[in-house]
């Protein structure tokens, strides 16, 4: 396992804010799974990560990786206001820093119900970027 | 690249439905993007994949494989009724045969309109299964 993953799911553990932070590199571009446009830089990719890890951490586990390189598929499974979500993490790494971070989720009611927590994601968001 | 997704990648240039039969393994488990229930068998599974590789296929591309042993990740992009498309296939393979497929896609517009083509899908399921 690469240095950079093992940090990402040590935070996963920990939620230790200031090490999220400093694993993501300055360049980094985040996907949502529900918004088509790339979110680019480290301040809005720490402000979805930190948003999405709160909203999806009921039940939250990874349940299959599948790694290559500095290429890493987290399948992950959870629950957003009680609805069975299934999805992947699609991570690349740079120097042991997150460069790229993309989720994917399916069935539809789970993409539904993420996008109904968007709203609180954004309040998550605003509250996040004010501590930076 | 093991042997199994050498000829799956045949079989997305040839369009040969007979090589895409005997790829699928008989215990094969699909998971479509849109819905939660597993769909298990080869049956079943071949009648999902001929029928999405149809509907999918306008401007289908591969753009990234992330591969480890019998795991493969491949990102997709594509158009439905005009909406951009970004997906993933996750393919486990057994003995070179395919053993489970998985969907996944974004953004929320993309999952939307792969549903509403569902239903000329399931038509062509329908078509599909009369022939097997």
């Amino acid at each position: 396992m690469n240095k950079g993953l093992a940090q990402w799911h040590e935070i996963m553990r920990s939620s230790d804010t200031k090490a999220l932070f400093d694993l993501i590199h300055p360049d980094c571009v985040f996907w949502s799974p529900v918004v088509h446009t790339p979110q680019v830089g480290r301040d809005i990719t720490f402000a979805y990560l930190s948003a999405a890890t709160d909203v999806l951490s009921e039940g939250f586990e990874y349940t299959r990786e599948i790694i290559s390189g500095d290429h890493a598929v987290l399948e992950f499974t959870t629950t957003v206001d009680g609805i069975f979500v299934n999805g992947v993490d699609i991570i690349t790494f740079s120097d042991n820093k997150i460069l790229e971070f993309k989720v994917m989720v399916r069935p539809l009611k789970a993409i539904n119900a993420v996008h109904g927590q968007m709203g609180e994601m954004l309040e998550k968001l605003k509250a996040a970027s004010a501590t930076h």
